[in-house]
């Protein structure tokens, strides 16, 4: 970047304005956005969704390389996935920040400019959000606003018993992008000119920097008018997502092994490295993939769709949810996955 | 507080029911709150607004002296004004917190014990939200969803020529009760057994630790049939707030120095600082009153209104704004304001 403008010089409703300036308004109800204390919205005839995410620097992001735009990209996308797996479809976002001394205009720009790319690709009105200063980096939190028709929201409180527990696209890819992101800024560090080796793992990199929402999966599913049971978006890994929903259908489940997506790319990384690929499937965070379930009567339509892969079954609860694995043997599933909390 | 417990022995979905669960649902809009990807609103007849706000460690907020429940009171509190100054009423609130490891999870109880308080008061739903880890303080994301009936909303840009400006309660006290805080802060270093000295002065504290968002006077409009022709909460001063209605609405304004609201308290408290008062009460923020103008003919109607002050007009845009002094000088007014970017 050549021209840095100190976020002082323009003072705060001087960047609000820089920053919002020429958004389009893609939905009708979005009556009135960014400009006022609070956005309008009009939905007539259906259910309205509500989604938040808090992205903290140092916790959530490296900016040593996750570019700007790409984190603006990731966390609108992140908040999109969530009204998807209600089977929703995202309107609006508020977007807040927490800006430190350190980041510039044209930071905010490059992290707007990824938000706004995000909001033209998925259809999606950016209406409002706050931005003020912060002591230590860079705080994002979002919040998404979306509608589904009456009836048409799933949550995760719906799977039954023989329901088919499905996967759409592959699993810990965007887990291993982040070793691998990981293990190149060690290597670089205090070197001058250094490349990084992403060669022959460009896949894993973009799934870890420009994961996308499944809004295709949603449209697939409502063609083959297939309403799933219960649905949820693999945001903290599929180990303990699965748990959600059965904790919330009161169901067990048993998924296979060797049904797991996995993805050429993730497989080499792990050998790589020495990690144990399953694990890295079941508890990697941020594959933003969808899992859900049907009744067992729409099992020729999933198995014949693109892109979804079906991985086992829900049970009765008091079975409880397990793996079983490629010799056979049942693994009890464990929530270990992807707390930033703990 | 006797028991601590460290936030690691919950996690994060372990937290999230502790913080979460016996939630109320008040508004028959709120069809699923918190549980699944996003919440599930369901408006049929009226317009939707939107508002989010971002309370950072160290810029908006001291622990000090800002009790953890009051905090969560007032940042819940300040977005339900947002909703307020649209005419509407707020319904539904997500809330995101970024927490960092010396907080525990009784520090958290206590938060959201202040948010559950405003929410029971206001009448308004905690559907959502995200909590996680940070690397320095606490930053509180805050977004309202409220409702309106259809053609309700006001905005800032309604306001006309000749309209006159009003505004509720009085300002610059919430300014005043910070200095106060601060000052007995510094007196306090190093000392056990501080006491400080509030004897007088307990408005002034209770205007920036508790503030009130003005519910009330909204419904005395309504009740009035009074309909403003634009609106906004003071957040960041009277006189940065009247340059945004008058932005909007492409007007002028005169307002006089002698129509002002301050309390006896916030006029003793400026007199020891040796500050301007009447600075204090344009720029000082965290008023959270509300600032609207109304059409000339409501005259009689606002004047009788108690809690309610004309302090002047509205005027062609070539005008520009500007204060009456009480010694009938214009002073053009400045949007110095309370700009935690600056």
């Amino acid at each position: 970047m050549e021209h840095q403008t100190e976020i002082s010089q323009l003072g705060e409703f001087g960047l609000i304005d820089r920053l919002t300036k020429d958004l389009p308004k893609i939905n009708s109800s979005t009556v009135k956005a960014v400009g006022d204390d609070a956005a309008v919205l009009s939905y007539p005839d259906s259910e309205v969704l509500v989604s938040s995410d808090m992205l903290i620097e140092g916790i959530h992001f490296d900016l040593t390389y996750m570019p700007l735009k790409h984190l603006g990209y990731k966390a609108a996308v992140v908040n999109f996935s969530d009204i998807y797996a209600m089977n929703g479809t995202p309107r609006q976002i508020t977007v807040s920040l927490g800006v430190s001394a350190r980041f510039t205009v044209e930071h905010l720009d490059a992290l707007y400019s990824g938000i706004r790319l995000a909001c033209e690709i998925y259809g999606v009105d950016l209406v409002g959000g706050d931005t003020t200063a912060s002591r230590s980096g860079l705080v994002v939190s979002i919040t998404c606003i979306g509608d589904a028709a009456k009836d048409a929201v799933v949550g995760r409180d719906g799977a039954k018993d023989t329901d088919l527990i499905c996967v759409s696209g592959d699993l810990g890819s965007a887990y291993m992008g982040l070793q691998l992101l990981e293990r190149e800024k060690v290597a670089s560090a205090g070197q001058k000119d250094f490349i990084p080796k992403f060669e022959g793992k460009e896949y894993l990199v973009e799934r870890q920097l420009k994961p996308e929402a499944r809004k295709d999966i949603i449209a697939k599913l409502k063609e083959e008018d297939i309403k799933p049971t219960s649905m949820i978006d693999i945001s903290d890994g599929l180990s303990s997502e699965l748990l959600h929903i059965c904790k919330s259908s009161h169901t067990g489940c048993r998924i296979y092994e060797d049904r797991i997506p996995i993805d050429y790319q993730t497989a080499v990384m792990a050998e790589e490295l020495g990690m144990n690929l399953v694990t890295a499937a079941l508890n990697g965070g941020e594959d933003y993939e969808l899992l859900f379930t049907v009744p067992l009567h729409c099992h020729e339509k999933v198995e014949k769709m693109e892109g979804i892969k079906v991985i086992g079954h829900i049970t009765k609860e008091d079975l409880g949810c397990a793996m079983i694995t490629r010799d056979g043997t049942e693994l009890p599933l464990k929530a270990q996955g992807f707390n930033h909390l703990s």
